[in-house]
């Protein structure tokens, strides 16, 4: 395949995704340690939505946004093993997160943040970073992976991992409590899902999520968690999906078993304060915060969703010249799932 | 209810199960600290058989055969905390291994072996022995946990716990073999079987399991497993339940990945000689005995049977007073699944 | 031995320690699960003080003060299996974690506060309570391991469990400050100690603690840990003992290392409040809060202390008749280790 | 540092390590993802006899023998980060084996025996490979610890890793039984060693290790084991280094507790038969194979080291020309620790 000399790449200019610019650049040839991918489909995250705003801690100035992409090997470097020309792979979201632990030099290799990221047609990354993308999932479905997806696995799959039979809380239907219901269920536990939205926990129902609440109709949802628990075990859920913050914490705290797990991971209602310590002690919680994951996990993570055919929720996908208008519309918080921007015609 | 004075129940004498004998004997108040159950299903496993020739290391003298039993409460001791009348339980098969690890004195703890057993009307035993049977199970569905499908979930969570999307091959489709094949099924992996007969497969393929292998007609079934796994990731399967023992260890150690486990559960083919030493080192292979689990793997266990709703494999039913053609049953391994002798009449 | 009819117990009355009262009451022979122990010595912990002025959430009216006693076996209930008249034994702090998570059930036998604790010449407990007292220890710093020993050793030995080498950071000279110290010195880890004394830190450099922060003088202490770190590692310390609360818990957390561990056990400074969200997420880190142990990590425990010799500090010991001026001793935070109370007279 | 056109290298010639020659050979530039090392010293291990007598399963046809050896860098390929000309490094065993299971592709990259070796003035290897040198030790020191050391780090920090306070059991005095022993001493925990020789005793006896059996004197030395451990706690070794192979397996059965760890490494009596099954089920033993391991764990063994200022036992040291008698005094079994070359001059 004959590369072209210049590439098309989105630009943040720093005020709000309106401002984005695409603009036309050289497409260098990768270094002996990587490969090129030509990039077939982009997710988006919260996360972009902040980096667009500049307000993402650590951001470079004006990057390249996105940080999840699938695309397939265009070229190879010198040195590179195992990966030729034509593979289904997508770079993990910090490049230099191979396995074991996050350090502060990993993450200042994330994409579309820290350094330059995927919302672009081609694009050099180490071979280190990359994943093999499941056969049965198309580009789009596998741009959804690297964030959201390998968050909730990471959450789940920590030194006090999930088992089968546990009992599972995720928090509202976004991309990684989807992805969280997703993974539970797949791994034999009992998923409890919170929605603003009937019809959004339509969709998680269909997805096999045996409790569903909502919490405009049950303000007082954490009770409704224990009564579904009472029921069976009374004793609490054993994991949580923790993404609101501030205003939900404490209710998590109260919808936990005692020693159970809280998983940290978002605060859409503020994450300035946070989690009191008095009823923490008297609980013996475990609060974990999430930093998305490494090149191990996310293999690790994939092996699961191939057993399964786990599908991942695309709620929408929109073209490489209306991504400004994907980042509205997951602004807006009408989806349920992943939006997807596809890059290539198809 | 009213207890009656005596109560009958199965006297092993030690030559073979064909000279079992039923006697009479009183029915004795629970100590304090135990409950009276009623038993109303009991199953059978090769250590019964070897039990009833007298050939089990450390068996008692003519005991009351066979270690597992389902049934319900009928009396409760003074100091019993948390159990009540008509409380639908199994008495674990060690009854002093509570948890964590397995010691001689725990050992020594062993229903029908090294102490007197279930098979017979009524039964004393210590609260802390108890699990209670999930709601959605018949009496003769629970009574074929507490050996074989507990010794099959220590197996795969134990130190290195089976991961969904991991590769788990059973050997054979006795008991313990197909509860690890349903375990690992609920838990998100992929299981390979093998068999010497196709009706046999058949069963296991109704469970869900995704690869058969009829060791007959493919003598060399450890190519076969390669094969069905190099289409994947080419490495070995994660997880094996040998049960074979000499005639299938080298097998197996071809078949799994390097620093894959074996769980080694039994010697059907001989259990003196065993495990070749240089080639475990260069593949890097653990070898992990097993011997039953504890309380609290059981409720574990539970927790992902009632998630999933996992029906144990009754093959056949005996009624108490045939009990010994249950046995001959057993050993003329036509079976798949488990041998359930009723004790009531309903 | 024959044992006395009545005994002296303290009597919280409820408003601060000045009001405990010694009453006499009959000795009741021990029931058949349990044993009967003559108390030797007690150790005080800050819970002893809430719970004197009826602020510990949870506990009883009026109780018998304290959770940490040692003593002998002085009478067996019938039932009773593995102990003997003689023996040398602490009870669990809270009578029923025997093993696994604390649940709200075992968090309600928790002796002086949810119920009577060990302020007394002689005690009956449940034999599954008991922990053998090692040899070389006197019953004097054997009292001193229930709750503040197993709280360190609890915290250090989670999920992610201290390895040698790691750095061990513990705030002050406190009970579990000064076991944390000592664990993680006698497993292998370089340790870090904060204090507003010298004189106090001086206690902890015989123990060997290898680096001793002074807070008054360095009042920016986590600067001064990073400093250290950076000479080796260059990247914070691996687990913290947090015991400060609201005051240190966001020094803690630039302290430690991405993906760390913090163990939050305390609030001296306040616990209403609390944990930062969005720094916690961006640093990856862990917050496990601790509620003392079960009777298995306490046998865990017991044993490296006996490989190593482990000594407790022991500041200050005061006989039964003035445990009230020990209770002022503890509040008045001269100590360095534990303020004991001696039962009986020699 | 200019560096030499040519370098000397020893090159087997496949029949014994008599039959080894040195040759020059030009030194070639680092690949951009390589670094050069200057190497300063080697140790010998058993395999490396194997290799010379081409003995040793897998092995490339007349390699440069070696795997263990410790140097300088001297130059730095053009995409490696991190480190720099006159860093203190070694090169891991397998120099593929990062982090996680070893596999078949890892094994492969096996030095001195499925590829080129170390037993040369330079050597260029991949970045990923390198392991830093703690300060305190010499190159003498460090070269011992890529095979020997980390083969028993890997062993004691498995899935059951080692805690303070458990009874490691040690076969011998050879390199990884020392090491082993060392790091069980750093880590908390109590040693038992054996071996035919009272001198070699007193080597162990100065290193802390707190109990020793001469085997000569004591042929039934699982029998004196187990009353040492019967004077505390009676019940086995938790973890047993296992170098013996068919001579001793049986023997180190009896020594372990139930549900004990079995380290196999070695197979001095011979590793075609082995661990018989049915005994193995019956104390519900765990065979780990260990095959060296991976930079990540190399890494948190140095931690350790550092931490406790371990030394590694250097029996004897020989200069470059004279690695033959290094080979044939490894032979000889005289040793205790480890065989070391000198390959530079001062």
């Amino acid at each position: 395949m004959a590369l072209p000399a210049t590439i098309r790449e989105y630009r943040s200019q720093g005020v709000s995704h309106h401002d984005f610019i695409i603009q036309n650049v050289p497409l260098s040839k990768p270094r002996t340690n990587e490969v090129t991918i030509k990039i077939h489909a982009v997710s988006l995250q919260y996360r972009d939505l902040a980096v667009s705003k500049a307000r993402y801690p650590g951001q470079k100035e004006k990057p390249v946004p996105c940080s999840d992409g699938a695309g397939e090997i265009v070229a190879v470097g010198r040195d590179v093993k195992g990966w030729k020309i034509g593979d289904r792979v997508s770079p993990n979201f910090a490049l230099d997160h191979i396995h074991g632990d996050v350090t502060e030099a990993i993450k200042n290799t994330g994409l579309g943040g820290q350094i330059d990221g995927v919302l672009r047609e081609y694009i050099n990354v180490p071979a280190h970073s990359l994943v093999r993308i499941p056969d049965y999932l198309t580009y789009e479905e596998a741009s959804t992976l690297p964030c959201a997806a390998l968050t909730a696995y990471n959450a789940l799959h920590g030194p006090v991992p999930l088992k089968g039979g546990d009992y599972v809380l995720v928090l509202g239907t976004g991309g990684v409590s989807i992805f969280g219901a997703q993974i539970a269920l797949a791994s034999g536990a009992t998923v409890i899902m919170t929605s603003s939205s009937d019809a959004k926990l339509e969709v998680a129902k269909k997805l096999g999520v045996q409790y569903l609440i909502n919490y405009n109709t049950n303000p007082n949802w954490e009770d409704e968690v224990l009564k579904i628990i009472t029921k069976t075990e009374g004793r609490g859920v054993d994991h949580i999906i923790e993404v609101g913050g501030i205003d939900t914490i404490q209710k998590s705290m109260k919808a936990v078993r005692y020693a159970g797990q809280v998983y940290i991971i978002g605060y859409v209602s503020g994450g300035d304060s946070g989690i009191p310590i008095r009823p923490a002690i008297h609980k013996a919680i475990t609060f974990r915060a999430i930093l998305i994951g490494s090149v191990k996990q996310f293999e690790d993570m994939n092996r699961l969703f191939i057993a399964r055919q786990v599908h991942p929720v695309v709620d929408k996908v929109f073209p490489f010249e209306e991504a400004i208008e994907g980042y509205s519309y997951l602004e807006s918080q009408k989806h349920v799932g992943k939006v997807v921007i596809k890059v290539t015609k198809n």
